[in-house]
C-alpha cells in the first residue's frame, strides 16, 4: 500500500482499484466505468440535472457524428480539435464520402441545428444541455482525469445580444461552482482563462479550478462565450424587433466525468475513498458484529434503525455477508461510505450503537434512541467539514509572495526538498504568450486563470519579464 | 393535415413534426432528439431504470469502439452484424493498426470485460447495463423506429447455470411487459422468435411485439439466452463448487427510442400526439380564457390548484402565454397533454373549472373544491383508458381463422380494399426457414414470435406447407 507521501500517483490509481471504479479496456485510453465508479457520475448527474432544469435549461440529444465539413466552418475550432479526432471513414462495408469525426464537443452540429430552429426573436434564448459521450484521442491518459472517450453534458445556448450570452456564461460558471463545493465539497478557484488557454473558438473562456492533494490542479468546469463566432460560421441569425437579420449569441459550457477524478484527489487517503455524504452511493452502512448469526436482536434492531433512516431519504445498505467484521471495516473504508454502524450484543445490552465517520480516526457511541438524529445530523457535518478541510489544503499551498521566474523556481526546488506541493501560486502577468510559454518550459506550471477578484492580492510587475502587470494570475502544474 | 386513414406513414411523420419531438441531421440516417422527444426518453429511462435496479442490477459503462477481432471471435454475432457496422480507421491524424467499430450492441466488449471479473462462483451472478448510444448503419430509415443511430438500454448478466441464466432472460421480459404495458399503456404480445429471426449469437431470442393502429408490428423489447456461446468466444469461466473451471451461461436484453416510435403509433390520433399520463412530460396543462389578464383572480386560482397538484407530484404547467386560448388548445393538443383545464370568468363565477381529457371529446364541468381530487382520478382513469382502448384496437386486428397462404393474401387483398390494417395473423408454421421465407415473399409478414400459451388458438398445419405445425406464430409486416 503506498501512500499519498509516497507517490501520489500511485496511491491515484490504486485508490480507484481498491475501490473498484473502474477497469482498463482494450482500446487505447478508454476506460470502463465499473458500477461503483459509475454510481459516482450518476448521483453527480443527478445533481446538475435538477439545477440545469432549475435554469430553464431543457435536455436534447444530437447525433455523435459530425461531417469533417462542419469543423472546417469555424476555423479556430478545427484548429484545436483536428489532432484530437478519431474519424469514421467507412460504413456497412463502403467508404463513406465524406469523413465523419466522433464528436469531441457539439458546436457546430448543434450550431448547425440552431440556424435551422432560430428564426425570430420570439425563438430566443434557446438554451439546451446534453448528456453524451465525447472523444479526444489522448497521448498519455490517467483513468477519469484523462480518456480518449468520456461522459459529459455539454449545454449550448443562443441569445438575442452579448449582454445576455454573458451573462449566461458566467451564470452557468456559478452553477458550476454551487454544485461542485456543495455536493462534491471540493472548493474552487473562478476566474477567466488567458487567451491560450480559450476553447478553441471561444471569445473568452471561464473556468472553476480545483486544487488536488499535490497541489496540481484540475480545470473542474469550463464555460465558453462564443459571441457571434459560431453564428457567423453556422448563419445563425434572427429578425429583431427593426425587421433586421442579425447574428445570434452564443455559450457552451461543460463538465465531465473528470469531476469523479478531481473528487478523488481531494478528498480521499491513505486508507481509501473518501466520499462526501451528498455524491455518496451509500451514505451509511451497517456492520452486525459479534455472534450476530446467534443473536436475531441485532439484526432486527439494525433493520429498524436502517428503515428508519431510508423513510428519511438517506442512503443505506446493511452488511450482511459472512465475511469477518475487519474485512468489512477495510471494504467500505476503501470504498468511501461516509458513515459506519457497528452494532454487536454488548451494543444491544448497552443500548447503544458505535458510530465511524470515514474521515474520522475517533469511534463514538451515541445512545440507541439517538442513532437516527445523530446520523442525520452527522452527514450534514460530515460535508461540512470536507469542504473546510478542503479549503484548509488550499490555504496551505497557495502562494502569493512569488514575483520573479527564479522565486518560482526556488519554491518549487524547496518543495520537492520538503516533500510538499507547489500548489497554487498567485503571478503578475504581462499578458503575453511569449511569458506564458516560458514560465511553462522552466517550471511545467501553466495560467490556471485570472481569478474575478483580488481577494488573495494583486500584483504589480509580470513574474517572467518584470514589466508591469497586465493581469494576475493563478499558476499550477496541471492534470 | 392528412389522417391516419389516409396514409398512415405521412400522418406519424406530422404527429412527430408538429408536436416537434424531432429534427433530421445532416449524417445519413441520424437524428436530432429535440427537447420534447427526448423528455420522453427520460421517462421512459427513468422508469425502466427504477426496475433494473429492484432487479438488483447495477448500471455501468463501457467503451463505445469495439476493435475488429472482438466481432470476429463469435462467427454467428460478426455474421449478423457486419453488414452494419461502421468504423473507426484514423485518429489524431495517423491510421489505425486495427478498425475500430461503433458499437451496435455490447456482448463482446463486456464479454472481454468478464472473463476478467469472473473467476469463482462467488462472482455470480453479475447482473449489468448499461445506458448508451449505439449504430447500426440502416439503408431505410424512420425517426425513432429505425436510424442509424439510437439510444438504448443493454443489460448482460452471467449466471453459473443455464436454468439461471434463462429465468433471468425470461425474467427481464416480463420487466419490459410490465413497463411498457403499465406506464407507456403499450399492450404487448410476448414469446419467443424463431431461430432465423434471432438475436445474432443468442440461443433463444424473446420478444415483446406491439400493435400499430395500422395493424404493423413494433419489436418493442427483446431478451435473449445466450448459453456459453459467448462464454465460448471471451473465455468466461468461473471455479465451481466441484473446483472446475466451467464455462459461465450469459443474457442481455435491450429496450431502445424505438419505444417512442410506438408509443406515438398506437396511442396517437389526428389531432397529434396521445401521452398517457404516466409518460407525459407535462401531465395537465391550466390555461386561462376570456379576459384573464385583467382578471387577477383567474390566475390566483389556477396557482392554488397547481401547487396543490404540484404537491402531489402532478407534472403541470401553467400556459399564460399571449397567444389566443384556441391557439393554445391546439398546441398542447398537439403535444400530447393529457389534461387540460380551462379557467374563466364564468368559471370563476360559478366556482367550476371546464376539464378535458385530451382523448376524449367531450368537455366536464368540475366543482372548484373537487378540481385537485378530480385530476389525479383522472390521470389513472385515462391510463387505464388508453391501454384498454389499445387492447380494443388489437382484438379489432388479430386473426385467428386464417390457415392457408391464400387464405393470407385474401385476407390482406381484403383489408387494403377496406382501409383497414391487416394486422397480426395466428399461423401455423412447419418450422422452416423456406417457409418463413415464402411468407414474406407472397405477403411482406414475417413471423412476430411464437406465443408461450395458446390463448389465442393452436394451429395444427402450416400455413405454408399444409403439413402439420411445429409451432403457432404471430405473423404480421413489422417496423
Amino acid at each position: 500500500m503506498v501512500t499519498r507521501q509516497e507517490d501520489f500517483s500511485k496511491w491515484y490509481l490504486q485508490t480507484i482499484q481498491q475501490a473498484d471504479l473502474m477497469d482498463y479496456s482494450p482500446v487505447r485510453g478508454c476506460m470502463i466505468f465499473k458500477p461503483n465508479g459509475y454510481e459516482l457520475w450518476e448521483h453527480i448527474q443527478a445533481n446538475f440535472d435538477k439545477r440545469f432544469k432549475e435554469e430553464g435549461v431543457r435536455n436534447a440529444y444530437f447525433p455523435m457524428l459530425i461531417p469533417e465539413s462542419f469543423f472546417t466552418k469555424e476555423k479556430d475550432h478545427i484548429e484545436g480539435f483536428a489532432p484530437e479526432l478519431p474519424w469514421v471513414t467507412e460504413a456497412a462495408g463502403e467508404k463513406l464520402e465524406e469523413r465523419l469525426a466522433l464528436r469531441p464537443t457539439s458546436e457546430t452540429m448543434i450550431g448547425h441545428a440552431y440556424s435551422k430552429w432560430i428564426n425570430s426573436y420570439r425563438d430566443l434564448p434557446l438554451m439546451l444541455n446534453q448528456w453524451a459521450n465525447v472523444f479526444r484521442w489522448e497521448k498519455r491518459t490517467l483513468p477519469f482525469l484523462r480518456t480518449s472517450e468520456f461522459l459529459w453534458q455539454e449545454g449550448h445556448t443562443a441569445h438575442a445580444t452579448g449582454e445576455e450570452a454573458l451573462d449566461r456564461t458566467m451564470r452557468m460558471l456559478q452553477v458550476y461552482k454551487e454544485v461542485i463545493e456543495d455536493v462534491l465539497a471540493v472548493p474552487v478557484f473562478e476566474g477567466e482563462k488567458t487567451p491560450s488557454e480559450r476553447f478553441a473558438g471561444a471569445m473568452n473562456t471561464f473556468s472553476v479550478e480545483a486544487m488536488m492533494q499535490d497541489g496540481k490542479a484540475v480545470q473542474a468546469g469550463t464555460s465558453h462565450y462564443l459571441g457571434t463566432k459560431f453564428a457567423e460560421a453556422f448563419d445563425i441569425k434572427y429578425l429583431n424587433s427593426n425587421n433586421e437579420h442579425v447574428h445570434a449569441f452564443t455559450t457552451s459550457w461543460g463538465v465531465s466525468t473528470r469531476l469523479i477524478g478531481s473528487l478523488i484527489m481531494v478528498h480521499s487517503d491513505d486508507q481509501g475513498l473518501v466520499l462526501p455524504p451528498k455524491i455518496a452511493p451509500q451514505q451509511v452502512v451497517f456492520i452486525p458484529v459479534g455472534p450476530w448469526q446467534k443473536n436475531p436482536a441485532i439484526m432486527e434492531q439494525i433493520n429498524e434503525w436502517n428503515q428508519a433512516l431510508q423513510a428519511k431519504g438517506v442512503r443505506t445498505i446493511i452488511d450482511d455477508s459472512d465475511n469477518r467484521p475487519g474485512f468489512k471495516f477495510n471494504e467500505w473504508e476503501l470504498r468511501g461510505a461516509p458513515l459506519r454502524i457497528e452494532v454487536g450484543p454488548r451494543d444491544l445490552e448497552n443500548k447503544q450503537a458505535i458510530l465511524k465517520a470515514r474521515d474520522l480516526s475517533e469511534k463514538e457511541t451515541v445512545a440507541a434512541d439517538q442513532v437516527v438524529d445523530r446520523v442525520l445530523a452527522e452527514l450534514d457535518i460530515m460535508q461540512s467539514r470536507l469542504f473546510d478541510r478542503a479549503k484548509a489544503m488550499y490555504q496551505e499551498n497557495m502562494y502569493t509572495n512569488i514575483n520573479t521566474l527564479e522565486e518560482l523556481e526556488a519554491h518549487i526546488a524547496d518543495c520537492e526538498a520538503q516533500g510538499k506541493p507547489a500548489g497554487f501560486v498567485l503571478a503578475g502577468w504581462d499578458g503575453t504568450e511569449a511569458s506564458e510559454d516560458l514560465i511553462k518550459e522552466r517550471t511545467g506550471f501553466t495560467t490556471r486563470n485570472i481569478p474575478f477578484d483580488h481577494a488573495y492580492g494583486q500584483k504589480d510587475t509580470c513574474i517572467v519579464t518584470g514589466k508591469p502587470a497586465k493581469e494576475t494570475v493563478w499558476l499550477a502544474r496541471a492534470y
